[in-house]
């Protein structure tokens, strides 16, 4: 299961009403933060999640808007009383950005783990959480990530008796462990049938639409990417500024065939993003003009 | 004339109902800058004042909460197509801290002077107004900023017509210049009279109470002042932390005999600061327990 909160949805820089684009995504008692501009440790507190639990930080990138807030959130982070380790995940810069912007947060009760995404995807996991960098298209080198949670396959008690496994073998092969026992060894694939659908969400900002990102975004039940502009006449601004029209986005969830879209990180100049969806939705019927805040828990599906 | 803009009134971090403690001061034409934490920019955004227009920034010292809004701040100034300079001011560190922090916001269209303050006290204008920053007590090296406009003495017509000062000199005599006219020499002393009271403000935050702070605020028409504590017994708390309760701040005000003061910079915990103003007020009557955007306009006296 998957809580996920899309704090903010402004791009460019924060508003009286509006946050900055970041994402945080609750696991198994765990925090991700995608993203952390100006303010983003308030648009979290101001949904009743603590700062302490931010396990993984990642980062599409190092313009201002996407990682302005991170001194003041480290901060309130060790306020919080945090003492575990924190993963910072982000393209090439990080470890001359993060420790540049700590000059005002030097002390921490907590280690800090810097890895510089150096191929075109990367892949890492948060407990049984599986994420994934995958290079997008901006003017400078910027990253969507995936976050995917496997569901093994049913358990086939009949299967399982007829083998003869132990029933107190039964949990740790439902949950993918080969067990050894009494002297046997039981697998997974004994008891298990194919696995079964899973829960994957997609995050994408600034960036222009790319064959990547249909295929990295593939089968997602949410899309969260940009849509900066919402006039159709701004698409050359999109193309100049390396930045998707809504319309665009909409293409990029009908061809990944998502089940649903958020669009954020609009342009401060696009204060009413709703008056477009009308058009946008009749490209991709899922799509949502996410407003600050915006939450929902996905989790498996109902057989 | 100065418009005064008390921009956030709180302490550590910024809160969903609390900006951090900035002040705005806007004076013919221009603007000052005290102070810059994690969400000034909305703040100010929210008041409808422009970024484009700040002159001069003013630290009082480089904690985050004091400085962490910098880097967003003046990419908003940039995009507020902002092209003149900005002078900045501020403790020992700021030629390190300002350079390290804006690695998120390297290209502007500006330019930046850094002065470093290194004595007890440094005083500077911005054209007529004289600022003065003063060292204050805190476990950092602090410095409070006081804003002085002073005001000629009364424009005596009698005398200037009776030393045949021609009129077309009578205007930059009152303006304070020395005017060399159809070879003679006038001087202001020839038409006006004593100088009369002007307009002082004075900002402290982040320090114990000193008496180098009530010399400073001495007669000033508003002293804006940290109130961090709120609770009599969180004295032990103030003293620790190098900070002032409500009614240290108070006792200041009294000493220095000044007008009005606003209270400021109260701790996350301290929700609600007017509880504790019946209290304050017994020791300085003019006491209010300042709101984010709190303003004024401060002019020179009615005669």
């Amino acid at each position: 299961m998957l809580d996920v909160s899309l704090l903010g949805t402004g791009g460019m820089m924060p508003l009286p009403y509006r946050w900055l684009t970041s994402l945080y995504v609750r696991y198994n008692g765990k925090g991700v933060l995608i993203d952390c501009g100006e303010g983003t440790q308030i648009a979290l507190n101001s949904l009743k999640l603590s700062a302490k639990h931010i396990d993984v930080m990642c980062f599409t990138h190092y313009h201002a808007d996407h990682i302005s807030g991170l001194p003041g959130m480290l901060l309130s982070m060790a306020n919080a009383d945090r003492t575990e380790p924190v993963v910072m995940v982000g393209p090439k810069g990080l470890k001359r950005v993060v420790p540049a912007l700590r000059v005002i947060a030097p002390e921490l009760p907590f280690d800090i783990e810097l890895r510089e995404i150096t191929e075109n995807t990367y892949d890492f996991n948060l407990d049984e959480l599986r994420l994934k960098a995958f290079k997008v298209r901006h003017n400078v080198i910027c990253y969507g990530y995936s976050m995917t949670l496997d569901r093994a396959g049913r358990f086939d008690v009949e299967r399982a008796e007829k083998a003869g496994i132990p029933q107190r073998a039964w949990n740790r092969l439902q949950k993918g462990d080969t067990v050894e026992m009494d002297g046997n060894i039981f697998t997974p694939d004994m008891v298990l049938g194919p696995p079964r659908k899973g829960i994957k969400l997609t995050y994408t900002t600034d960036t222009r639409p790319t064959e990547g990102i249909v295929n990295e975004a593939d089968g997602s039940d949410l899309l969260i990417c940009e849509g900066m502009y919402g006039e159709e006449d701004k698409i050359e601004n999109a193309k100049k500024n390396k930045h998707m029209t809504m319309y665009e986005a909409a293409k990029v969830a009908r061809a990944a065939k998502v089940k649903e879209l958020w669009l954020t990180h609009y342009s401060p100049s696009l204060t009413k993003p709703e008056r477009y969806m009308k058009a946008v939705r009749k490209i991709f019927p899922e799509a949502v003009a996410a407003k600050d805040g915006r939450s929902v828990t996905l989790g498996f599906e109902k057989e």
